[in-house]
């Protein structure tokens, strides 16, 4: 079993955008060439429009790539936005991932949104139609969003060749167990197959610290 | 199913030291007379000793309950304690839990740990020894803990007919399931029997927001 644990992990980067686990699958599995499975704890998050960088940036501006993601042509960028829910309740800075959407969105952790005072709903990237909205400020400008604030729903990104190993195809779900000092299985997780993604498992803060992923020392992709 | 949810809950309290939802079991079990499940989600708090709520409130203090807890014989104190950790990060406002205890403790989740930059060991309420430390900041004085600062390991309360009902004794683990619109398997909750305890699981905020308890619509306590 190979393996990146919180070892190698500065628990003190509260701000970094992903947390990361890569775990292979031991014995049999391994010998059955199982795909590399990496578990990914995306923290809060803010996806924006072309023209919501430049309210929010300037005129004119760009979203500047600060690190890449796992997924290739994604990243986390240099530019960061203050989230205000209801009742003048603020995170100061929330991190912007690029590329720019056709919708921004903001994604948080239950714990976020109970700090903000949002009620979030749970719901696949991109399905933000009767969400809560918030306000958005930047160095430049405002950005009142009419909806588009959610709890970004557990999901498995995977190619084809992947889906085919796994049994499941786009649009299934998926259990995920996570062995650790307080196992936790995740169910439900939905499949998001292509022909290009790598294997990969996003999960909310919320989760990879109820499961306390940076300890664990197994998990398991299961069809459900 | 007769079932207190998020929509009787004020989500805008987050200083709250408890969210709960109660469940009982539908359908067979029910008619088997399950017993009610109560599902408590705490929030970061302090047990303080004696000595400590003196140095920190002041000589011949005595915590001035606020709310009971489920448990009785427990309450939410009106006092509140700052908990700084390393590198001068700090929560302002944790509320301490009576009666005192023979040793001081805080308990917080992940997320918590996190942002304090402390990396929490998992452990049953009082085996601290060999777990971080703080200081403890109240009105009237300092304490430095040198150790004390967990996660609570999830568990659940019960009298002994409850764990001959469930069939299980102090000190098994048991699983719990909570359906919701992102359902979780919490397991290895350790069973803490005695005589007089009502049935109850406690998690902390990172599981509870995790499976979204205060939306969930089923719960159940499985043998592990």
């Amino acid at each position: 079993m190979t393996m990146t644990t919180a070892s190698q992990i500065d628990r003190d980067a509260v701000e970094r955008i992903v947390r990361q686990i890569v775990l292979r699958q031991s014995g049999a599995a391994a010998a059955a060439a199982e795909p590399k499975l990496v578990v990914s704890i995306s923290a809060r998050h803010v996806h924006l429009t072309d023209e919501h960088v430049e309210v929010l940036f300037g005129a004119g501006h760009k979203l500047t790539p600060q690190k890449p993601l796992y997924q290739d042509g994604f990243y986390a960028a240099e530019e960061t936005v203050m989230v205000v829910g209801p009742r003048r309740r603020m995170l100061p800075s929330v991190r912007v991932l690029g590329p720019t959407r056709p919708h921004s969105q903001v994604e948080l952790a239950f714990t976020d949104g109970i700090s903000l005072g949002i009620d979030l709903p749970v719901r696949p990237s991109g399905k933000i139609s009767g969400t809560p909205g918030c306000v958005l400020v930047g160095p430049q400008g405002v950005v009142e969003l009419k909806e588009g604030v959610i709890r970004a729903e557990r999901h498995v990104h995977m190619n084809l060749d992947h889906a085919a190993q796994y049994g499941v195809k786009n649009g299934d779900r998926m259990r995920l167990r996570i062995d650790s000092s307080c196992t936790v299985v995740l169910e439900d997780l939905l499949v998001r197959a292509d022909a290009t993604s790598k294997l990969e498992v996003h999960i909310d803060t919320d989760e990879g610290n109820a499961a306390d992923v940076d300890h664990a020392w197994r998990v398991e992709l299961l069809k459900q």
